[in-house]
């Protein structure tokens, strides 16, 4: 579980008290607003748990070793650019990573605004808590009590997904740096440059989570531009 | 929803957010601690609902015309008197009792000790909260979220399949045009010269099968690699 800048340190002890309910254990605080969130009065009976998380200062820093992330957020008000999974069936989702040996990341953002462009440009998947078009808007809290149900409940069930081999995912680490490469590759070919250079990077992004390269793969395809990237620059 | 001589205002605010956020209307607050509980800032989205929930004195008189009632609570330090229903089949019962006109309320206790036995007496059945054994008690807010989600999902719009977005699939005649392009900027990168072309041109075509590129993504590949191409060539 990672919470992007949350404000309230009341809600990350919500949370991590909701994590408590539904035995889960890890969770990574990004940004956070207030210095001393671990006090959070409201996580009762996960003070623990609270202790023992995880402080990074971005996303990508979070995921890094993760092979899903979901992203959850209200999509009333944006045009998802990714694969949007309703609530009752992330677990299937969560259970196939799993069963590939993955490991998965469920992301919220801050209270007011969610999660930015440039945060679900690393989201392999959104999650769409269904609610009432009239009122869409969750507490963290409340939100984060409803996925983490839903994952209990829902995992270890009877409907357990084919497994496929040697489908490891590749790490949220490695996406990025292959991004990186593949970046340099289209800026040394002179590829759209200039003024979208920050749209093409997060299009980029998404395009590789889209694909969902296994490591091995990504390792290939990294071989290629890497050999791309030292042709094109030896050639000048 | 029957709230119990809830104690805390903003847990009351919280449980009429989550009513709103997956469309419920109806609530009934017996016996409250705090007068002022209408004021509830945590309300957010359901102020209306807030002002026009009805105040009881008992819960007997709260659910006076109701033919089914759910009470809530931890199981794990009493032995329940009554039917047991675990959360993810409230929707059956509940569903059941509709169909023949019945009229259903769901009933939380107070956040400290939960229902009375007294006021146990009143439900028909007992809905438990599948939570970790070892922290098992919720946030009057989260359970209360929990639950309407739960009943929300499963009545009526139960089988939202997942949305994808633009996942039209690309036809094997343009992966094979891909395919080309991405062998001819290997070839005019050097990669893997020579003796190996049939074998790369094999692992190419599978890797982008396995890959699955949407129609659109395709198209950018394509045109990422075709101004690699010319670059390479034109640096010659």
């Amino acid at each position: 579980m990672v919470l992007v800048s949350p404000r309230n340190p009341l809600n990350i002890g919500a949370v991590a008290r909701a994590m408590a309910n539904f035995g889960f254990r890890r969770l990574t605080v990004v940004a956070p607003f207030e210095a001393h969130w671990r006090e959070a009065r409201s996580a009762i009976g996960a003070p623990d748990l609270l202790q023992n998380a995880r402080e990074t200062s971005s996303l990508a820093e979070a995921v890094e070793n993760c092979t899903l992330v979901a992203g959850t957020g209200t999509l009333t008000y944006r045009k998802p650019e990714q694969t949007v999974v309703v609530l009752p069936r992330l677990g299937e989702l969560v259970e196939q990573e799993l069963a590939r040996a993955g490991r998965v990341a469920l992301v919220f953002g801050p209270e007011k605004h969610g999660l930015t462009r440039e945060e679900l440009g690393l989201c392999h998947a959104l999650v769409e808590i269904p609610t009432d078009e009239r009122q869409p808007s969750m507490n963290l809290g409340q939100a984060a009590a409803v996925c983490l149900y839903e994952l209990s409940v829902r995992n270890g069930s009877a409907d357990k997904v084919a497994t496929e081999t040697g489908r490891r995912g590749t790490t949220s680490g490695d996406l990025e740096l292959l991004a990186g490469v593949v970046e340099e590759a289209m800026t040394s070919a002179n590829y759209r440059p200039g003024a979208k250079q920050e749209t093409n990077r997060r299009e980029l992004r998404l395009l590789l989570r889209r694909l969902a390269p296994t490591e091995r793969d990504t390792r290939r395809i990294l071989g290629v531009f890497r050999r791309i990237v030292w042709r094109l620059k030896r050639e000048r």
